[in-house]
């Protein structure tokens, strides 16, 4: 993925910043505008950034002009002011300026993933025209895509509708494309591009017009483009929901540096979330030195809080992320969580009581665990079924709930809860 | 997406198990064959196979013709052999004996999965016949959709290539389709479906052809069903990545029956696992009877190996399930994960010293304290990267090393840096 061959030369792309200038020369040349465009759609559109970065710019501007326009303005959007500039101006001004109008948008809206240059017809127009339309178009731009759709638009530039380029083939040239005309979802420019790519991905569409307030076209989201999208989310939501911040880069070219910052500011919030129960068991001091077998429990208790809640809350954000439930379905998620978190409760609680034997701590503790794991689950499931939904009503991304976070958030209140049933069940413990 | 409007009668399919025979009739008549149809396409195939199961078999077999091929498989297969035969034999010749085809193959196999009726022209058709030939296979099939490609096949039924559809529409008549041949991916038709999902969604395909070993075509696998393949995958391991079984159906239909069987297994197993804790704090008994604040760090220290493994196993698992990392890579990662496990540490132990300090426990037991906290980081960073890649390597998904998992795992051995390191540093415990 990475290693260009090309002629006699092998160059690990990775090892391109190292190159010297002379180097840098040669590789430009060798990256023929063909193999060049080829290789730049391959890689990643960071590591294209970093080859364009260093190629000369006419070398770089002509591989531009082999892309088709989403990905040439993803990949100009990762680089510098001026380069970006320079190679803007080394391209044809049509082009140039149909990039411009897609790096205009803000980087989130779909309109600046969007196909711009999309052909129009007029509803009057015939399947014979069309096809005429379709090759003039294709012969002008022989490096962008023809589309799945052709799209009709009426006086004013609104869009009617689609015609699917398979039905132009099965459809007799005499007959106006009026007639086979699909209506079709559309979006507004500054929707989120990741909900307009599963809008695109539920309705199973080939593509996605972006039409103004005005209903006019501005241009179309492709399936190719929009499964890209959704599968970098899903990396960014693995990486939260793992308890760290997205890479945003290939996982083989992170440096320790940029692993290193992406985890530490959760491991650090989480230490510091966590360190409240050295607070309650400094509290309990007096509990554990009567009865010091308490403590051989303390792991294990919170451990099957924080698994507990971990089953939920991944299985909640990941439904959340494909859509199936809302916060409208919250009654329905706790009851349903509740139920199962009894289920549950039930079977870990004669789980414990084995352990406990085991260990030999007496019946007093055995019956302190296993009502401490029961009480736990439950709490457990309360908590975890409630907040994903909570953070989303709230406009933070559910994906941040993470294992960590639940076990965090379980090991100091469950403790909390043991103690408190020690208490209640240990003649030891009474006059503390 | 779960309600069906028909008429004045709005149906809950949720609730259709418990329809009574007379409603069950009422509904297969409601739910003609183009509003049932559409309506079968937009929920899930098991909630699918359900209606199929209340209503009348004619109406059932009038509806899956209407559907695509890989579809009405995908539902027959949710059926009972009995129901799913009967359905067969309702419908046309035909069309049976190619969704029994599809039947045969293996469920995790990418023919299990294809179009199975697919246009073959010869290498001689002209552009012209070739649209004659479009039209013709369109007109015997309404329901089927025309594919984004036509397929060139030889004499001996080999695959030569294929012609994109939109390459028609910008050829002129009278030229041979041989001409327009583009290379194709293929895959064989036992490939694991998934597999074959992301190659064509890493290729950017829109259709990946299935060819036997003799090179002769099968089917294809659509772009459409890749997307929901890879989608499905993509929640499995989101599920086997929080410690439970994945649900197979949508979250909103597990009864709490289910949620419990999906989860207790993975809970059962880790408690077991996590019970060796007891163990080794029992073993440790006299330390923390000497020291009782050693027990005040228990959770944190535990805690923070736990979130460090996490951290990485998420990463490295979804970087294996979008094809970025192999085995071979396994020095590569672990010497990274080691160098950010170094960084990390390093943070981590100041961190440690703070929180140590504010409990007032005393530099000795700070040091140890400090000393663990580093030493659990460097464990877990080894751990936990090499673990995702071995499991890879014996075959099982790597997907199960999940954040419990890999908080069971360090949580015990954990506890034993903790005590070891403790003997070394505590003058207290010097005669223990």
């Amino acid at each position: 993925m990475s290693s260009a061959e090309i002629g006699k030369t092998v160059v690990d792309l990775r090892q391109i910043a190292g190159l010297s200038a002379a180097d840098r020369r040669h590789l430009g040349e060798l990256l023929d505008t063909a193999n060049g465009a080829e290789l730049l759609t391959t890689i990643d559109d960071d590591l294209a950034a970093r080859v364009l970065k260093a190629i000369p710019v006419p070398a770089g501007a002509g591989l531009l002009n082999e892309l088709d326009a989403p990905q040439a303005a993803e990949i100009l959007r990762r680089l510098g002011d001026s380069r970006r500039d320079s190679l803007l101006g080394a391209m044809a001004i049509d082009r140039a300026q149909v990039l411009r109008t897609v790096l205009s948008w803000p980087e989130d809206s779909v309109a600046a993933h969007m196909q711009p240059d999309v052909l129009t017809l007029a509803p009057t127009a015939t399947v014979g025209e069309a096809v005429d339309q379709i090759r003039a178009h294709a012969a002008d731009r022989p490096h962008d895509p023809t589309g799945a759709y052709v799209y009709v638009v009426g006086s004013d530039k609104a869009l009617l509708g689609a015609v699917r380029l398979r039905s132009l083939v099965l459809t007799a040239a005499d007959r106006p494309v009026a007639e086979l005309l699909d209506a079709v979802v559309t979006v507004a420019p500054l929707t989120d591009v990741e909900e307009a790519a599963m809008t695109l991905i539920d309705h199973k569409l080939d593509e996605l017009p972006v039409v103004d307030a005005e209903g006019r076209l501005l241009g179309v989201l492709t399936e190719d483009d929009a499964v890209e999208i959704a599968e970098e989310e899903a990396t960014e939501d693995a990486e939260r929901q793992g308890g760290s911040e997205p890479l945003e880069v290939p996982y083989l070219r992170a440096s320790p540096w940029l692993l290193w910052r992406k985890r530490i500011v959760w491991l650090l919030v989480l230490f510091a979330a966590e360190a409240y129960t050295g607070t309650v068991l400094r509290a309990f001091e007096e509990e554990m030195e009567a009865v010091v077998a308490l403590a051989f429990f303390i792991p294990l208790l919170i451990g099957t809080g924080g698994n507990t809640g971990t089953q939920i809350t991944t299985t909640l954000v990941r439904a959340m992320g494909t859509g199936q439930i809302r916060f409208r379905d919250v009654p329905a998620i706790v009851t349903k969580e509740l139920s199962t978190g009894a289920l549950i409760a039930i079977a870990m609680a004669a789980a414990a009581m084995v352990r406990a034997w085991t260990l030999g701590v007496g019946p007093a503790v055995t019956l302190t665990v296993c009502l401490t794991v029961a009480a736990i689950v439950m709490w457990a499931s309360l908590v975890s079924s409630v907040l994903p939904l909570v953070l989303k009503k709230v406009k933070v991304d559910p994906a941040v709930v993470s294992a960590p976070m639940i076990a965090t958030i379980v090991d100091g209140t469950g403790l909390m809860i043991y103690f408190w049933i020690a208490h209640l069940t240990l003649p030891q413990l009474a006059g503390l």
